[in-house]
């Protein structure tokens, strides 16, 4: 039997390392004899939907090597979420025919929870409809919220962002504090989980050192006491550097970002969390403040990626071809740490997607010290050994030399296919 | 005659690399017999005024070496210009006083225009005085807007971090575009000049690469216009990244973010032009977008430092030392391009204060494209040199290993003096 090929996707908000685990697939796939071609969806599982399949199998040695330091999607990503097969039959079936028109074997989507969900419906249907596939799940998302996984691929990266520009800042406005800038706000990303905001705290070393002030969603905000926080912190420091998440909420879960001005027809205005906190602080303190928004730059920054998190993106790749050619199915690799070991080591396990699909891990209140601002020993102890080591891009000309494809596309033999997103 | 003490002070907002010059004026003045100790101001020529004077001499040779690769202002910096003599004569008084008191026979101040105004006042007041002090100047701007010198030291570096934010981020709504983020949007520092803005320029190889619009303060903005550009950018490339100018401004000089809604009060909200161009172009387009604002975080950036802003940060502070031995006075060490070079040369000559204070080199219109919104092959060939090389600094624990300074305090000698600023 000739070997069958792989499809390969990239679906929700990219990470600086997710190309990483991209080649640990089509690198390790191409060292397999009993595998074909690895087909890459073009934007996802759009790709499969429209027929649109590029052939990594064109690209060189080189390319696919390169992907290893090159952040983003590079063969685009999605977020398009399958609906059950109950309510979106003709979606699931026309994925089977896809995968029928091009002898793909294997499945493998590199997600979050939603495209672990994807991974399971269609390993579910496809099972349901005798159609014979190989379905793995790959974890990605920098918001670390994969349940059994010990960490997720790309939130290592981003944690080294975050505590690298905050040591950076808080330097910046401890040197403006006397005569200018005593307060420095940045709003890194986290919409439900503070595992972001919490790897600021790594840049703690001793007492006084930034971040003064964390906001975590898990933790309510109350004006009044954080205010009061900041005042105690410039007294007592000279400024005050807060890392919020831009999840950071109200009791009643209103958003910090959505209180702010209405504008004159009444819609509200844009803004996020800095901002929003930043008018508190001026208008209670009258301190001069900056800020900054991390966005897209905290989760692109391949330049100053974590060398562990390099590894484990690239690690739960080759696992999952390595899954597949053993036989098992409707699976995904998770990252386990040695419990019992001192220094920090890994390995990789398989657990059910069933299991990890649609299910959030929270930030642990353990984590998070009694006054709600900052992080415990606990903390920073889970959160340590993933910033680990250095893994510099070549530059070329001053900049990062990230490799882009050629991005061959395989010639269509379906009719064309309206999606219903 | 036993050599006399040296007085060194940062000013203006600080940068990757203006401990690098301070590197260079401390390690120079160390190995020179005719040079005592270096005293630095703390928060700058308040440190003078208060008789705040950091002795380095209790540093060790590790530390004064680590402020090479060590962000920021490490001895504390200040936005405070001293009025003229003639308005402020107790200001000038009181240095003197406090050179006298310190046996201080040399002002090296580390800063901008307005900085280099300070040096060459004080440099005035002392010879009408007949106080016998050396004033030196050293340049340091990531603004890049002080005449005569080539470039300013932290310009290169702010001008990579721009480079390379710009390139990752645009991978990353690159990955997004088919589904999902189509608009990115970049706010920068500059509020009088697009130095830095044009800098994210250098991120685009080839046609369709981001950034696909820059806007710098010295186009007018015309909202019409930018809108029609989004909306065929993303057309055509699929996406559209944006680097904005924090001082992009209408035709009038009203600033873009300024120009956004009025609270309920009336104040003009929060905002900074980032997100008001994307609620432009949501409003118009109806476009999901993603925002950053750098702020801080670009100019602290010295994980992503330039090589050549880093050599030439520490050059300025040696030849401001070799300078004043040779006996030059009133002057500010400049880099010079040599032009006759085909690969990038510079060297160090030295240019009278008197011709820096106070004056602004705005970005020529050569370098910007004939639509306004990006750089000619002229600002190219400017620019690039400024941003080779890397310089990683040393990491501990996954984080740059930043030095911090003891700190001993010189005992003081003087009454305290009350400022007026």
């Amino acid at each position: 039997m000739a070997p069958r090929n792989v499809f390969y996707a990239q679906s929700g908000g990219v990470t600086a390392v997710i190309n990483a685990t991209a080649c640990g697939v089509i690198e390790t796939a191409r060292g397999s004899r009993r595998l074909g071609k690895v087909y890459a969806g073009r934007n996802g599982i759009i790709g499969a939907l429209r027929e649109e399949l590029i052939d990594t199998s064109k690209e060189s040695k080189a390319t696919i090597a390169g992907l290893r330091y090159t952040p983003a999607g590079a063969f685009g990503s999605c977020r398009y979420k399958l609906a059950n097969a109950d309510d979106n039959r003709r979606e699931y079936e026309r994925l089977i025919e896809v995968f029928k028109a091009h002898d793909i074997g294997y499945f493998f989507y590199n997600g979050g929870g939603d495209s672990q969900d994807t991974a399971n419906k269609v390993a579910e249907f496809s099972q349901a409809q005798n159609f014979p596939i190989t379905c793995i799940g790959i974890p990605k998302t920098v918001d670390n919220d994969l349940p059994l996984t010990d960490c997720c691929p790309g939130f290592g990266s981003v944690a080294k962002y975050v505590a690298v520009s905050t040591r950076e800042a808080g330097l910046d406005v401890a040197s403006m504090a006397e005569s200018s800038t005593k307060v420095f706000v940045l709003e890194v990303m986290g919409r439900h989980a503070g595992w972001i905001a919490a790897a600021a705290g790594l840049a703690k070393d001793s007492r006084n050192d930034p971040p003064h002030i964390i906001l975590f969603p898990e933790i309510p905000f109350v004006r009044k006491d954080f205010l009061k926080k900041v005042k105690e912190t410039v007294n007592k420091v000279g400024h005050c550097v807060i890392v919020a998440s831009e999840g950071a909420q109200y009791k009643d879960g209103t958003f910090v970002a959505d209180a702010g001005a209405k504008d004159v027809f009444g819609h509200t205005q844009l803004g996020g969390v800095a901002p929003t906190l930043v008018d508190m602080v001026k208008a209670e303190h009258g301190f001069k403040c900056h800020w900054s928004v991390a966005d897209y730059l905290q989760r692109a920054a391949r330049h100053v990626a974590s060398k562990v998190d390099v590894k484990q993106a690239y690690a739960v790749g080759k696992a999952a071809v390595e899954f597949a050619l053993v036989g098992k199915n409707a699976v995904l690799p998770i990252i386990v740490r040695d419990k019992k070991s001192k220094r920090y080591r890994w390995h990789i396990e398989d657990a059910p997607l069933s299991k990890v699909a649609n299910v959030e891990k929270p930030l642990p209140r353990s984590y998070i010290t009694k006054d709600g601002y900052g992080i415990t020993a606990k903390g920073r102890a889970y959160l340590a050994p993933l910033i680990e080591g250095e893994d510099h891009p070549p530059y070329r000309n001053g900049l990062p030399a990230y490799v882009s494809l050629k991005g061959s596309m395989v010639r269509k033999k379906l009719p064309s296919f309206e999606m219903d997103g």
